[in-house]
C-alpha cells in the first residue's frame, strides 16, 4: 500500500457543484485517488461521471449500500468515502459506510435532525472510524492562525462575537433556472430552514472553531421576506456563551450587493479579531495598546499550525480549495497515523462529528425560539 | 438686522468638547455668530470662556434662566440658543428658551424621560419656535444623498436594516483621567444607559433620517461587560418596523480596535446602500444588476438637496464639521425665512423634536426589554 | 488691539472657488475676520462680495495697489493678506503688500517664474515679513505626524518615494463650461504647464515637508494626451534625490476614476509609510519586523506636533477645511508672537517661500527636462 | 490513449518551489499526470522526488538530455514537458525537447540572452510544437476579464499605464539562510537583473496580456539599493508604446510593506480598470460618467473567456494555483485539439513564445538605457 489513499464519492455526479469541488481540493496535494464512486441516483450520470474520472466500471455502483459492502471486501478497496449527497440523504449514506467499516467524509449539515446525527457520532466511535465534517471556512490558514492566537490568550477572554454571512443571490422572487436555488428555497428538499441551515450554521462552526466559545442559549428570528417564500432566507440569532460572553449571528441570502460574504469579529478583553472569508489570505487585529494590525498568511506572525499548511509564499494567493485541501491532508495525515498506530487525538485539526452534531443543535435551537415567536432557548 | 444671526450658548465652558466643536461647525460658513452665553455652573468659567470668545461682559450670564430673559429683552439679543450642558440638564435649559420666545438648538438625547420630551415638543409647538436636535451624522452630504435615493424607490421597499456603533474606549476598567469616561459610566450623570444612549440613539436616527421607517417593536440586550461597570457598554437591539422589515442594532464602548464606527447597511427589494461614518465622503450602492458602485460625495451622480451641501470639490475632504455646518446651515436658512413669512415646513432638512422624542422613546423602550429579560417590547 | 486678527484678501469673488475655501477655513477656530478686500478685476464683484461678508464699503477696493497702501496706513488696518488670484498676478500682488509692511499668505504655485519667486523671497526677509505658500495638503494632522516620525528616524533612511496625484476631471476634449477647465487648459491663463504645475507641485511639495529630502537631478515627461490640448494633462518625473535616493511622481487629470488622488509612498531601511489624501484621518506604517498597521488621527501614537492640531476625537473626522486651518492657526500663532517678540522660526510649522521657491523651481526643471526629450535635468 | 496526459519535469526537486507549485496546479483539475522527471542536477534528490511522487524508477533520470530522447522513444512517453530549472538552464533544456518533438511549457525569463529567446521560437515554429511561457498573473480569471473587456473597446483608446510589482523581502543586507534570496542576489546565477528579470517581467507581460500595446522605446533605471548588493532590486522604467501611449513600471523588492504587490491601472479615453494581484478575485471600472464599480469573478458582467475558466461561485475564492492551472488547462486542451486536427491558433488563451521572447527584450532594452545612465532606448 502506496501513501496515496484511494477514495470514493457518494454524489457530486456531473451537474453538480460541490462534488467537483471536493474533488478538485484532494487533487491539489496528490494524496488520495478517486476509485469509486457512486455520483447519483441516475446510474447513467454515475457511469458517465465515473468514466470522466478514469474509474474502472466494476466500481461505479448503483446504489450506495452495494458500494459500501462491496469496496469494504476488496483488498484494494477504498480507504475512506467523500459524501456529498442532499442533506436528506447523509444520515443512511453515512450510516452504510461506517457500518461497513469506512472512515467517511461528509458535507455539512451533518444530518436533518438532531437524534439523526447523535447516533452517527455513536457509530463512529464505536467503530473507532475517523469522521470530518466538511466545514471548509476554518480550513484557511488564516482562520488556523487566529484559533491559535485566541487559544493564546493574545487578545483576553472573549466579549462578544460579531457573525454575519450575507449573500444576494436568493434575494429576487424568480429562481427558475436556478438549480441551487430551486432546490434550497424547496421545503420538500431542503427541510425546515434555507439561509439558517445552509450558511448560518458556518458562522456557528467557524466561530466555535476559532474560539471553543460553547453556546448557553439562544434567540432566533427566521425571517421569510421574499414574497412567497417558505422557508428563512434572512436569520437573526442572538446567543449567550457559557462563559457570560455574548454573540449576534446574521445569515442572509436577500443581502443584494454581497456574494459569500461570512464575516466573523471577536472582541476580547485586551484586542480584537476581524476576519473576512472573501479576503482569506489576511485578518486584522486591534491590540488594547490601540494598534491595528493587517496580519497575512505566510508572514513571520503566523503560528505552528498555521505555518504547517501553507503553500505559497505570502502574497502568492490561496483560496477556497487550498482550505478545503487543508481539512483533507490533516484527515489523510491522521488516516495514515491510525493505520501506523501512531494516531492520537491531539493530531486532529479537522471538524469532526462535534462540529457536526452541534451544527444539527444550532439548527434545531434556532427553528423552536423562532417557531415560537423568538423567545429565548436552551441550548 | 443683517444676514449673520447672534446666538448664545448654554453649556460649552473651557474644557467642554461638544461647545467648542459646535461653534467652530457655526463658524464655518459665517451665517451666526456667538453673542452671549452661560457657559459653565461655574461662573467663573464663564466669564473666561466668554472673553476668550470676545463676548461683551453684560452677556455673560450665572444662570441660563436670567440669559433667556434678559435675551429676550434686549434689542440686540440672541436669535437662537444652543445647549450643550449634560443631558439631565437638557430639559429646563430648553424650557427656559422657548418660555421667553427664544428658538432653541439642543444635544441628543433631548431629556432623560420621554415624558419631558414630549412636552418640550409640545411647548415649541405652541410657542412655533423652531428647535433642531443636533443628531450630527446624517448631516453629511452623503447621508443626505442616501435619503434622497431611497426616497426615490431606488433601492426598492426595504427588507432589513443592519446598524452598528462599535467604539473601544471604554473597553478597560481604568477610566481614571478620563473625565468624559468618568461620567459616562456614572449613573449619577448618564441616567439608566450609557452605550445605548450615548450612541444607540445615533444609530436609531441614522437609520430613521436615511430610510424613514417607524419602529413597531423591539427587544434589546444592554449589557455590562467590564467588570464593576453598572451601566451598558454593549447593547443589542432586534427591531421590527412598521412596515414589516427587520433590523439590528449593535452600539458597542468594548469593541477594541474601533474609533467611532457608525456603519448603516440597508438592503431593500432591487439593491442596497452602506455607509459608514469614518469615511463619510463615500457610500457603496449594490443594485439587483450585479452592480457595485463607490459614488463620492460631489460626483454627478450626487442628487439635489445633497449638492447644494456641497462646499468643496468631490476628493477634497469634508467631514463632521461640515456635517454639523449643515444642519446650522439649514437651520439659519429656516429662521431667516420664518422671520420673512417664506418658510414653509419642507425647507426643514435638519433633525427636529420629531428626532428628538423618538430618541427618548427608543432608549425607554430599549431599557423597558433588557430590564424584563430581553422580551419584546411595543413602540 | 484682541486676538482676533483681521484680515484682508485678494481675489476670491464671488464664483471663485478658492477664495471662499480659505475664509472658511480661517473661520472655523476664530482667530482672525475679514476686514478688507479686493476680490475681483470686477468692482462690481469686489462690492457685492465683500457687502455678502459685512465689510464696510471703504474697505473694498478698486485694485491691490491703492489697498496694500491704505491699508498700511489705517490704525486697524488688516494684519495679513490672502493672496487667491490667478497664478499671473500673485507676483504683483505679493510685493505689493509685502512693500506696505504686510504679511502674506498666497497660493501656490508662488509665481510663473522662478525670478519672480526669488525675488519675493529676498524681499520678505528684507522686510521681515512672515510669508505663508498654502500648499494645504500637508496641514492634516496625519502628515505633520508623518514628518515627525521619519524626523524620528523610525523608518530609517529613505530610499525610495512614489509620488502619484490623479485626477480625471479633464479626461475629455469638451470643458466647455467647466469655468475652471476652460482656463487651466489655456496657456494664456496657466502659462506653460496645467497637471504638473497645478498639481505635481502639490506631490513635490508634500513629499518635501513628509520628508525634508532636497531634489539633485530629474527627467521629466509633460503628455498633451486628449486631442487638442496645447498643456501637459499627464505628467511623469523620475528624481534622484541628494542623499542619493529615488523617487518617481506622476500627475494626470486624464485619469478616470480619481477625484483628487494625491498619495504619498516612502520606503525607508526600516520600514513605509503610505498616505492617501483622500482618507486624511489614517496612515500606514509597514516595519521591518514585518508589522503592518493602520495609524488614526488622535491615536495615542500620535506625536507631539500632531497632537497639538487635532480638534477632534479620533473616528470624528476632520477634512480639507481643518488642514487649512491648521496653517491658518500657526500662521497666526507665529504672527502674534513676533508681535510679541516671543517669534523664533522653530515656532514655524506652515510652508513658507523655501516651500514656495522650491514648487517653482521644480516646475522650471521639469520643463526644460521636457521641452529637450525628458532628458536629465540638474536642480 | 486517455484524456489525462502524462508530463515530465525538468527540475523542481525537493526543497524547491516552484516545481511543487506547477504539479499542484496541474493535479488540481486532473488532466495530466507526472510519468517521468529530471528534478535536480542531484541523481539522489531526482530519486527521492521521484520516488515522493509515485514515478517508476526508470523514468527518473540523471540528465534532461537522456530524458527527452528516451521519452520520445517510449510509446507510453510524456506528452509535454515543463522545465522549472533555474534561468540559466532554460535555453539548453527546452531545445532538447523541442529536438525530441516534446511540447514544452517553460517558467519565464525564457532565456538569459534574446538569441536564445529568438532561436527558441525558430525551433518550436519548424517542429510546430505548443510551447507556453508560464506567466501566471494573467491567467487570473479577472485578468483574463480585464483582456475582453479592452478589446471590446469599453474603456476606449489606451492613454496611459502604470504597472508596480513592490516587495519588501529583499530589503534587508542579510539574506543567509533565504535560499531563494541567495541565488537571486547572486549574478553568477540570476544574470545581470534581479528584480527587474523576476519580476518587472511580470508587469511587462501583465499589460501586454491586458492591452496587447507594443512597446516602442523606454528608459530605465535599474538602482542597487541595499548596501553590498550587485543587482538591481528597485527598477523603474518609462515606456512609449506604439499607440504613442504611455507608461511607468516599477518593480522593487526593497518595499517594506508589500508581499507580492503587482498592481495594473490602466487609463483610456472612455474608462479606466485597476487589478491587483493580491486580490485577484476583483478588480475596479472606473467609466466616464464618473461610475466606479467593483466587479467579482463570477458576476453576471463576466465575459466569455473569463466564464469558461471559473470553477467555483463568485465569492468562493480562487487563487495563484487556479491561475495557473487555467492556463495548463486551456494548453492541455490545444495539445489535444493539434492531436485530433482541430487545432487552431485561435484556440490559445496561454503565453507563448511571443510573450516569453518580449520578456528576454525587455531586460536587453532595460539593461541598455540602465547602463547608459538610464537613456531612452528604442524597443
Amino acid at each position: 500500500m502506496g501513501k496515496v489513499l484511494k477514495y470514493g464519492m457518494v454524489g457530486g455526479g456531473i451537474g453538480a457543484f460541490i462534488g467537483e469541488a471536493h474533488r478538485k481540493a484532494i487533487n491539489l496535494d496528490g494524496k488520495a485517488s478517486i476509485a469509486a464512486g457512486c455520483f447519483s441516483r441516475s446510474y447513467e450520470n454515475t457511469l458517465a461521471t465515473g468514466e470522466s474520472l478514469g474509474i474502472e466500471k466494476d466500481r461505479l455502483y448503483e446504489n450506495y449500500e452495494e458500494m459500501a459492502i462491496k469496496e469494504a471486501n476488496r483488498e484494494d478497496g477504498i480507504e475512506f468515502v467523500v459524501i456529498v449527497t442532499t442533506n436528506y440523504a447523509h444520515y443512511d449514506a453515512c450510516k452504510a459506510f461506517l457500518n461497513a467499516g469506512i472512515p467517511v467524509v461528509c458535507e455539512k449539515p451533518l444530518t436533518v435532525t438532531l437524534k439523526q446525527a447523535l447516533e452517527l457520532e455513536k457509530l463512529a466511535n464505536e467503530k473507532n472510524l475517523q469522521f470530518m465534517v466538511t466545514y471548509v471556512y476554518s480550513g484557511h490558514v488564516t482562520a488556523m492562525n487566529i484559533k491559535e492566537i485566541i487559544a493564546a490568550g493574545e487578545i483576553g477572554e472573549i466579549r462578544t462575537v460579531m457573525g454575519e454571512y450575507p449573500q444576494g443571490w436568493l434575494a429576487f422572487e424568480d429562481v427558475q433556472g436556478n438549480k441551487q436555488g430551486e432546490w434550497r428555497t424547496d421545503p420538500a428538499q431542503s427541510g425546515k430552514t434555507n439561509a439558517l441551515g445552509d450558511i448560518g450554521t458556518h458562522i456557528e462552526n467557524t466561530v466555535f472553531r476559532m474560539t471553543g466559545l460553547k453556546i448557553k442559549r439562544l434567540l432566533a428570528r427566521m425571517d421569510k421576506v421574499v414574497p412567497g417564500r417558505t422557508l428563512d432566507d434572512n436569520s437573526t440569532v442572538m446567543l449567550e456563551y457559557e462563559n457570560g460572553s455574548t454573540g449576534v449571528y446574521w445569515a442572509s441570502q436577500i443581502a443584494i450587493g454581497h456574494d459569500n460574504g461570512l464575516r466573523i469579529r471577536i472582541y476580547g478583553s485586551k484586542g480584537s479579531i476581524s476576519w473576512f472569508q472573501e479576503q482569506p489570505e489576511i485578518f486584522h487585529m486591534a491590540k488594547q495598546d490601540g494598534s491595528l494590525m493587517e496580519i497575512h498568511r505566510g508572514h513571520s506572525t503566523i503560528r505552528q499550525i498555521a505555518a504547517k499548511y501553507t503553500r505559497l509564499p505570502s502574497g502568492h494567493t490561496e483560496g477556497w480549495f487550498e482550505a478545503m485541501g487543508n481539512f483533507y491532508s490533516n484527515y489523510i495525515e491522521c488516516l495514515l497515523a491510525q493505520r501506523n498506530d501512531t494516531f492520537t487525538g491531539k493530531m486532529i485539526e479537522y471538524p469532526t462529528l462535534v462540529d457536526g452534531v452541534d451544527g444539527v443543535r444550532f439548527i434545531e435551537a434556532c427553528l423552536k425560539s423562532s417557531e415560537n415567536g423568538s423567545i429565548w432557548v436552551d441550548f
